[in-house]
């Protein structure tokens, strides 16, 4: 990471952080954070540095499904994953070390990170957005900042930029501001319980990603002469999730929603070179959503930069649905 | 098909024949035009009576890959297509009636019409480019019009858009035109013989599509949001490939011919609902295409609205590109 980013990503976090960096570690502490699924997909930066987007998303949190972090201040980072030890040189590791340079006290203050996922990493549900956001709170634990969520949210978006929506429960909207340094781009939660709602994780392939999501965006943004096309379709569709969300109006909320990650997974696919994330099997399951959809089984899809399906619909057809695909695990945004 | 309709399509074939019509037949004909894949894809209608393209498009003839056409005057229409009669209440053949409206004599004179295509309908290279500049052919045989090639693409145009581009060999390009009765939409012929290149038409899956081609095209210009975006991608494509096939460069005309027929893919799947012309095998096939690539092989691939490949290569990577795919079928476009 160059000196310029570097000194602009610290700026960032000074803003947040004000006085608190002189106060001293407490001990050790420890938070959770839930996973997100984007509604309305984050696609494209217009600052890589500090991860601010191009346009505004919407997700919903997974409930008890994410991260549970625990830190300690120590002589070095060290990085354990679901139990692992993870070498200082792993990208993960590298990241994890980057984001706690923001705010260790001084060059030679190290800390120790254990983090758990409780939806297995491979189960595609990406762990980078709870797991930033889980680090944020463990943090404000352990200095005592008392942050508030959207404070935490400006903090974690340097982490990962979909984290900033990890520090709400529910549905929660991303901001992207306008401010050059990002002090106004962070997460903001939509006041609407929705107990019956479902996410259903679909994992089709949990082999390595032969686009990794961060360089697929990259080379989306500069090279799909779709792209150009993407902001408008984010700014009508969150209009209508927002109206959906509102209205608990399932089948609204699945249609935008499955649109939105269509156009999405186009815009890559018309990358040059392609970024097409969907195995032969991501195609035979969309099929097998569209066709139980029109038998009636009010049931949609959306996919990450990956080629996992995350399946949409209310609990009362989740007894049917996991007749349909036994490999489907429910997850509960609502508890 | 309603009166106005009718009646502009019956105007646009009278700008073409103009006194001709008078001219009595001469006993029978029988006529050959080759089927086309487009390198830049035809994707949108302006015009839908008059099959007028929103943008231009570029093409490859196939050589004697094609359709041969006889046709005399009769009692009433009637349509062979490779020894079967068609039921004249099924779509090919009232499609083909439809057409034959336009330059009838009177409204009580008919044609039988015998078409065999050289490639088998189901080897997923279209047949109705082919097939109605073939009946325009022999048309203009029975009648005598003798009209030029120019003349021939703006009428087989009103059977079938990218009819207009089968009346020549080798490459040639769509000119949109500006007029609003599209007497100026019609092909060109591209000067450039490439007796090396070859298509390779490789069949993935040849049941009946589940979006026809008409209608993904249709419901993508109306409802896609990427599509306002697609303009100027054939704009930028098209000056690419006329640069690749004036140098004969494979590596460039492959690589935007690939990039515009994904590019076409991604407007149709992000139409709403979506127009998804690809099966699991489309994905694997263009996987496989990408990992031959990879390992030193020249060959790219286009598809057209289905989800069967298309592979552009050249005669020297024949034997080895028929050894690892044995279903492929090649087609020389120079002969």
């Amino acid at each position: 990471m160059n000196a310029d980013i570097q000194r602009r990503r610290r700026a960032a976090a000074d803003a947040v952080l004000g006085d608190r960096r002189s106060m001293p570690p407490r001990g050790d502490a420890e938070a959770f954070a839930p996973a997100n699924i984007a509604l309305v997909k984050y696609w494209g930066k217009r600052d890589a540095a500090l991860n601010l987007p191009v346009t505004g998303s919407l997700s919903v949190s997974l409930g008890d499904a994410g991260t549970r972090t625990a830190i300690r201040p120590a002589d070095r980072d060290s990085l354990r994953m679901n139990v692992n030890l993870i070498d200082p040189a792993a990208p993960a590791a590298r990241r994890v070390s980057e984001f706690l340079d923001l705010v260790r006290p001084s060059s030679a203050a190290g800390f120790a990170v254990e983090t758990v996922n409780s939806v297995p990493t491979a189960a595609g549900v990406a762990s980078s957005a709870s797991g930033f956001a889980a680090l944020v709170r463990a943090l404000d634990g352990l200095y005592g900042w008392d942050l508030n969520p959207a404070e935490m949210s400006v903090l974690a978006r340097l982490g990962s930029g979909s984290a900033c929506r990890s520090l709400w429960d529910g549905f929660v909207e991303w901001i992207p501001g306008t401010d050059s340094e990002g002090a106004d781009s962070r997460g903001a939660p939509i006041d609407v319980r929705w107990p019956e709602l479902r996410i259903g994780v679909w994992v089709l392939d949990d082999a390595p990603k032969a686009v990794a999501s961060r360089e697929g965006m990259r080379r989306t943004v500069e090279t799909s002469p779709l792209y150009p096309a993407w902001p408008a379709v984010v700014a009508r569709d969150l209009i209508e999730v927002r109206q959906a969300v509102a209205g608990r109006d399932l089948e609204r909320l699945g249609r935008v929603a499955e649109g939105n990650a269509l156009a999405m997974h186009a815009t890559a696919i018309a990358a040059r070179p392609s970024a097409l994330y969907w195995r032969p099997e991501s195609v035979a399951a969309m099929a097998r959503i569209t066709a139980l959809r029109a038998g009636g089984m009010p049931v949609w899809f959306t996919l990450d930069a990956g080629p996992n399906l995350k399946l949409i619909f209310e609990a009362a057809s989740g007894a049917a649905l996991t007749r349909e695909i036994p490999a489907l695990r429910s997850l509960a945004p609502f508890g």
